[in-house]
This record gives structure tokens, C-alpha cells and sequence, in this order.
């Protein structure tokens, strides 16, 4: 292995500011002229960096200055839900060029949705050549098996259980594909988006259907041993009634306190609820019934996520998914069980807060995520 | 920030073995050959690495081959327990030189337990000459601020709370110092004494007095935002009966399972049990009453676990602390809920064993620690 700055280490110079100028990467890297020339020229043959020339300040010939070049190319990415699913083009800086947004059944399996995904990407690809597409980054309502892609646990995406997407989708588009589950994904969107100058501690919790977190430890996601770190939906609850819960178990917090779990039990007190944007109604006239209900789900989640808090210490818990976003009461009544029931030193500087992103969130942590891979120095190197 | 290979950089190259030669250096550096012997002649006249000349095979010159020299300093380290502590002074591959173990009453608080573990670095250092002494591990029973060295939240160190440990030990030892928590330290220990090659996803749980966890991802201990990541003591169990825990909460799985705890419950049940040892010798007399209750207790101590499992999703959960070393059925009792209560996916190649290094992790654990630092290349560097 050389220590000789890289082709791929010299695009993270450019591309973090260190060095901007040949002389800079000189300086920076010890590399020689022509070194440096060779390497520079293959960023800016791979259409990675641009040249700019400024205007003459005092004279003589002005350096030119070296840029990375987000529009050197695009991603597609697509953040799949169980039944809402976002698909967009992004330029090498994560902004989205183009997307759209469907309702689609995923349960309709790998066969029906990925061809979908993939038309869907030509057609919002346009004019811009197929070469310009440097990954495909996804997220999935499934545990992951990240090293291969594989869906490995998928209550919502029963067909898809040991599917390994990444050749499926390189049949078409041949390049590094690169998949996670949609809280994986949408708590590095979050943390990317909202909140990387803040901290490198953030737990992203989803409650929506079904609830998940998101772990983000010392600015990276925690994946586990095989990807299913932050299942916290199938963690029991106390004095739960014993419900019993999909995966086999008793009074896990998906059983008793997810979306849901909500509509099950406002119907079964004869409430006409068909989905959460029902309940929202309900909570919005003040039902007394459906507050109190939603309060007991927010409770029951609280006392998860103050076993969450205190194994992980977070600075901030954000609350994300169609049903935090939409109640107010479920977010106080998992604060306050938190803040009760988690250490004093684990609250001390605690913030538990909705998410500031929304559903925004998981198309840009599904760029950020092929993109840290695809503009990697590594991965440069081993492109060229 | 020069990307030119430093000091500390050729260091590492020897250390892990990549370089062995002045010429391999320059060869993986792209350093010139004065700027090799720059580099490498610190390094001797610092004792970091010592040359060694092998007999020629094919005549000429034999290379010169240069190695990281161990017996080249060392490290003060101290592992505190409630009541037992070991101290030990190690060499810079972490072996341990002199070592000694006692008794003693960490309450009596730093003004007397400082000195105390002072001396006894400075007897334990015999004739080596004090600028030998390249840093100090400590792992102390208490929630510790790690960038700072500050015992947080010290329920067994009452009288430590607040005391920044550093500056009181640089007043005699002026090298960098290290404080962790003595449940990391153990982490830490294990993980690199018997775990390394085999994950980097490691939970490990200390049963004792009180009962706490250390977390290893991705292959570096997780800390958290405060230090205070692992603190699974304070999570309730179902069920509980009401226990109210030192802590304020009730049912703190520490309260209801913990040594102490266990103590507690026989002595209600009219058993005369004074230490863990005495339980461990009605166990083996096969005490049905103190069976039953320590099979509760791992009960108690697997239901947390099954969420901590959920939540890190790990490779291996080691079992440490005197009280699980000294109870099989403990044991069996947190496997057999762990198992059960954790999602498939978790527990699919999820190991649950004892540990393999037992007390002797908490003095390799603080050796690694303060190595890591003091030998990695910025802490090289700076120190020229």
C-alpha cells in the first residue's frame, strides 16, 4: 500500500477546501508538479473538478483555482415506504434535480417495483446521458444486510425477504449500488441535514406504522453485526396487557403503541378511523377519547426510548414519521417519560424534538449515503 | 495540514509491520531517503524503535531492520473497583511488568486513594528511571466525562463526583492521562484480549455490585454524547414489585438483580449471606431457594439485555463482573430470555459466553487505552 497521495485523495482536498490551487496540492500532498498534473488531470477528464480563472488582482498570470464539481455527474435515489415512495435524480452534491413522488404497494415484491423504480429514474434522468450516473443509493422498509443489499427481515416487505437488490437494479444501471433501511437512511438525512454541526450522538426515531430508529454514534450510523441495530419496535413494553405482537412475542412497543396499533384500538372503542390522517382529525376536534390514547402510545414509546437514551446517550432524540409529525401530544408524553425515566446524566443536556426535515429526509440521507461511497478516495481510485 | 508522512506515521508503519526497512518506507511514503532517516532517527533517539541486523544470507550489506521497541517505556495503569483494585505498570505492547492488587476503599475519596495509587506506581517502577513513564490508563467505577477526565455520576464514588482526575496525577506524573469508566475499560480489555479478530460488535455486561455495560461498534467504544453510553442498570424491568432504586426510579434492573440486590433478597429470606461469596457457596450446595433466586435475577438482567441486543444488534454479549462468574444458572437464565425476547434477526449469530479474560481485562483494557493515545501518530508528533 502507498502512502502517495491518491487520484481519489486529492479530490477530498478539493472538494473539502483544503487545497484549491495545483500549488496548494503540492504543498499539501508533497507530491511533485508533474504528480500533481497527472492527478488533477484525471479529476478534470472525470469531469469531477472544474477550473476557474479569476480576474487579475495585481497583475501577472492569476493561479487557477480548482472546483469540485457537483454537477460532474448525478445519483438516483429512491426512499421506498410501505405504501408512500420518493424517487429523485441529485447532483453530486445531494441537491435533488428532478423527483417524484408515488404511492405504491411495495408487498407487490421486487419484480413489479424495482422496474418501476428504474423507468422512473430514465424518465427523470431526460436528456442527461446514462454515463452521468455515478450510483444508485435506496432505502427500504426492511432490515438491511448492508455489506450485500440484502433485505433480511421484511415484515413489511414479505416478498422481499433475502432479495439482494444491488445486481437487480445494476442490470440497468451499472454502478455501485448501495442500500438500507428507510430509518438507517432517514437518520443520516437528519443528522447530515439538520444536524452535523451540532452533534455525532442522534438517535432518529420513526413512528409511523410501524416504529424504528435510526442510530447515529460518533457522527456514523450504528449498523450492528448485521445491519438491524435500532430495532427498538419489537422491544416489550411494561404491564403491556399482552398483546401479542406480529414477530411472536408479547407487548412489544409495535404492538401497543405504532400507528398501527392506534388505529386498531380506536376502532375496537368504536371510533371510524381508517388512517392516521383520521386520527389527526379526531386529535384536532379534541376527542377526549383519541387524546387519551394517543397520550398512552406516547407514554409507552417514552419508556422505550428512556432504555434507548440511557444504553446510548444521545445529545438529541428526533421524532420523525407521519404519526410524530402529526401529535403533539404523543411527542410531550414521550418527553416527559423520558425525562423521568432515563439517568439524570444521560438527560442532562438531552433534546428530544420533532424532526426538522420531515420526509425530506430520506431522499437527501439516501444521497448522502451513495455519495460518501461513490466520491470515497477509494472508490475514485479504484474508478479510474 | 501537510499530508507529508510524519513521524508518528512511520511509527505506525513499523508498528503494524507494513514497513521493516528504511527503504520499504520511503517505497510506501514517497519520502526521500534524508527525509526517512529524519524520520526514523527520532524515532531511535525517542526509543520507539530499535535497529536490528540479521546475519547475511546472500552476502553484501544485510538491510538494517528497524522495530517498534516495547521495552521502549511504560505505562502506569490502575483498574478500581469498589473494593478491589489492581495496579500495574505495563510495557508499550501492554504486557505487565509489575503488578500488584488490595483492598481499598474508594470512598475514602481522591485526596487518599490518588497518593495511595501513586506510590505504588513509583514502588512497582523500581529502578526505571521516571522518563520512562509514557502515560496513565485509568478505569474507575464511576460514569466518567472522558475528553476531560471528570468522574460524572459516581454512585459507588460518592466522595469523587466532580473531581477531574488528570491534573491531580499530572502534579506527579506529567505524561497524557487517561480516564475511563471500569465497565469501557473491561470493554476495551476484552474486546482487544480475545475478541479482535473476530468482531468489532461487542457487548459487555459487569454483574457485580451493581450491573453495567461497555459497548463496542464497529470495532471503538461507544461513549456517547456525555460518557455515559452502557448504562443499562437503570433500566426497569416488568414487573419489578415496586423496588425503589438509589437512583429515585423504581425497579432499575440494578435494583432488583444486581449482587447487591441479591444480598438483599436472601437476607429477607433468612439466609446468612454477608458477600457474593457466600452465595456462591450456597449455589454449589445447591440451595433451591438461592437457585431460584439467581435464575430470577438472570431473568431480570435478560429482559434488559434483549432490548440492549435489539437496540446494538452485537456479535457477542460477554458476561463479566464476580457475580456472573461465579453463577452458571445466571447465566443460562439470561440466555435462555435473551434468545427469546430479541428479534430473530439479532440473536441469529448472536453469541452469549463469559468472559475469556476475566478481572484481567480491567489492567489490559487501561493499557490499551492510554497506548492507543500515546502512540498514535498526532500524539507522536506532537510530542517531538
Amino acid at each position: 500500500m502507498s502512502r502517495h497521495a491518491t487520484t481519489g485523495e486529492v479530490l477530498a482536498l478539493i472538494r473539502s477546501g483544503e487545497a484549491v490551487t495545483r500549488a496548494d496540492i503540492g504543498r499539501v500532498t508533497g507530491l511533485s508538479r508533474p504528480a500533481v498534473s497527472l492527478r488533477v488531470g484525471e479529476l478534470l477528464e472525470r469531469g469531477l473538478v472544474v477550473e476557474r480563472t479569476d480576474a487579475p488582482s495585481t497583475g501577472g498570470r492569476p493561479p487557477v483555482r480548482l472546483e469540485f464539481n457537483a454537477a460532474g455527474g448525478v445519483v438516483l435515489v429512491a426512499a421506498l415506504g410501505a405504501s408512500r415512495t420518493r424517487v429523485a435524480v441529485c447532483d453530486l452534491a445531494g441537491n435533488e434535480l428532478a423527483g417524484r413522488r408515488f404511492h405504491i404497494d411495495v408487498e407487490q415484491g421486487p419484480d413489479v417495483v424495482l422496474p418501476l423504480l428504474m423507468d422512473t429514474w430514465e424518465e427523470l434522468l431526460g436528456d442527461r446521458p446514462r454515463s452521468a450516473v455515478r450510483g444508485v443509493g435506496m432505502g427500504v422498509p426492511a432490515t438491511v444486510e448492508f455489506a450485500e443489499g440484502r433485505t433480511e427481515s421484511a415484515r413489511v416487505m414479505a416478498s422481499w425477504t433475502g432479495v439482494v437488490i444491488p445486481p437487480l437494479i445494476r442490470q440497468r444501471f451499472d454502478v455501485p449500488v448501495l442500500v438500507d433501511n428507510d430509518v438507517n437512511v432517514l437518520a443520516v438525512g437528519e443528522h447530515r441535514g439538520a444536524y452535523r454541526e451540532e452533534t455525532g450522538d442522534l438517535l432518529f426515531v420513526k413512528i409511523s406504522t410501524r416504529i424504528g430508529a435510526g442510530i447515529v454514534a460518533a457522527g456514523s450510523i450504528l449498523r450492528g453485526a448485521l445491519g438491524a441495530a435500532g430495532e427498538i419496535g419489537h422491544i416489550p413494553v411494561r404491564d403491556g396487557g399482552g398483546v401479542l405482537c406480529r414477530c411472536g412475542n408479547i407487548d412489544c412497543v409495535d404492538s401497543v403503541a405504532s400507528g398501527t396499533a392506534l388505529l386498531r384500538e380506536l376502532r375496537a372503542a368504536g371510533k371510524d378511523v381508517k388512517t392516521i390522517d383520521d386520527v389527526t382529525a379526531l386529535v384536532r376536534a379534541g376527542d377526549a377519547e383519541t387524546m387519551a390514547m394517543v397520550r398512552e402510545a406516547g407514554r409507552r414509546i417514552g419508556e422505550v426510548l428512556a432504555g434507548a437514551v440511557n444504553i446510548l446517550n444521545p445529545s438529541v432524540v428526533v421524532l420523525g414519521g407521519d404519526v410524530a409529525e402529526a401529535f403533539g401530544p404523543l411527542v410531550s408524553s414521550i418527553r416527559e417519560v423520558v425525562y423521568r425515566r432515563s439517568t439524570a446524566l444521560a438527560t442532562r443536556r438531552l433534546r428530544i424534538e420533532p424532526s426538522r426535515l420531515g420526509a425530506a429526509a430520506g431522499i437527501s440521507g439516501c444521497a448522502v449515503m451513495v455519495l460518501d461511497h461513490v466520491l470515497s478516495a477509494r472508490a475514485v481510485d479504484d474508478s479510474l
